[in-house]
């Protein structure tokens, strides 16, 4: 039996996306109120769903989307867990103007799921760099103020509850869809039979409330 | 009456555009088999299907989507049409890097729709125009086999068939999900109540049928 047979699937449809989105919108607008949006890779699209549903909740404004690509790189099959210290690589970031973009804006990263949480926690601290770089052009006696009108939130569809390897700069917002079991996730942008699919996230949904039931 | 109920619109789900992809990706796969994806804005998501859809047809391999940031910017209301002159704008780029990333690769630009064709058209020319800058990096005996061997495509979810504002460079292979009329089309991830969307969309295909019988 491979190791994939015992972990617990649970598969997402795009609905399933659309509407923890929806469910959630009203609160971050309120709360935390973006005017800049970051994606992560897939993110792209939670948060082009989220800049349709903040435009319904407040302002109007239509946000900006900026993509950046990281993905994690494990060096060597087979070695012991606390020893893998994946590798983010960047494939993709903001421009040159990077720090000018984000200085003074309240800057919301979106990832689909946060797993190990060392691709946010990486995400997190080179945009802090880039408006460090950024802070430089400015009068030091203006900075900690201008520092201090930078904020950053992270909003990811999925939290696995499980140890995290890497943690989030304190003062940090966070917002997720949904917190999960450590399952793997199928998300409907992998799935080559979405009928199937959807089938299978009906039956995810069927299952776990049998168990729940079961467990009164 | 609002000019837009004059218009026909045309409910798209997210398992719609899931499914195109999937009818495509075969002959995209034989026909360009593209090594990078270059995804325009929510392009980036039909970009991810894609991906999958490309690993199951050919090479196994994990395909780089790129994301870039365009915008059409209409400066004036109420002008004449032949002088709306839309300017696009660029809202993000490739890195510094991008005639290196591109130069003998093939590569596919992935959007949602094909409009007007003037995101596309400027997409294009400025995607060349960094392979060009990456050829006076070489020696002028190897630009024109370098140059050749950089292929550009596109794919798009939906082609509007209408008069076109732009053309597009002579030999670009072009990939359509799907021809439509000029229709006003409504993409899911600007619905606020997606399981009303996902009403009207079936409605919509009902309606078409319905169409269709009638006209014979």
């Amino acid at each position: 039996m491979s190791n994939e047979n015992q972990v617990k699937h649970w598969h997402v449809t795009y609905n399933n996306i659309h509407n923890l989105i929806r469910k959630n919108c009203p609160k971050i607008a309120v709360d935390f109120n973006p005017d800049l949006l970051v994606a992560i890779g897939i993110g792209f699209f939670p948060a082009r769903v989220m800049r349709t549903f903040l435009r319904e909740a407040t302002t109007k404004k239509t946000l900006q989307i900026q993509a950046i690509g990281l993905s994690l790189y494990e060096p060597v099959e087979g070695v012991a867990e606390e020893k893998i210290a994946e590798e983010v690589i960047r494939t993709q970031w903001l421009g040159a103007e990077a720090g000018k973009m984000l200085l003074g804006k309240r800057v919301l990263i979106v990832d689909e799921v946060d797993d190990t949480r060392k691709t946010l926690s990486y995400a997190l601290t080179e945009l802090k760099r880039d408006v460090e770089t950024e802070l430089l052009n400015h009068p030091e006696a203006d900075r900690d103020a201008l520092r201090a009108s930078t904020k950053f939130g992270i909003f990811v569809v999925h939290n696995k509850n499980k140890p995290k390897l890497a943690a989030l700069p304190e003062g940090t917002t966070y917002y997720s869809g949904e917190e999960v079991d450590d399952v793997w996730l199928d998300y409907p942008w992998e799935s080559t039979d979405i009928e199937e699919h959807d089938r299978l996230a009906a039956l995810d949904v069927e299952n776990a409330a049998s168990a729940t039931k079961k467990d009164v």
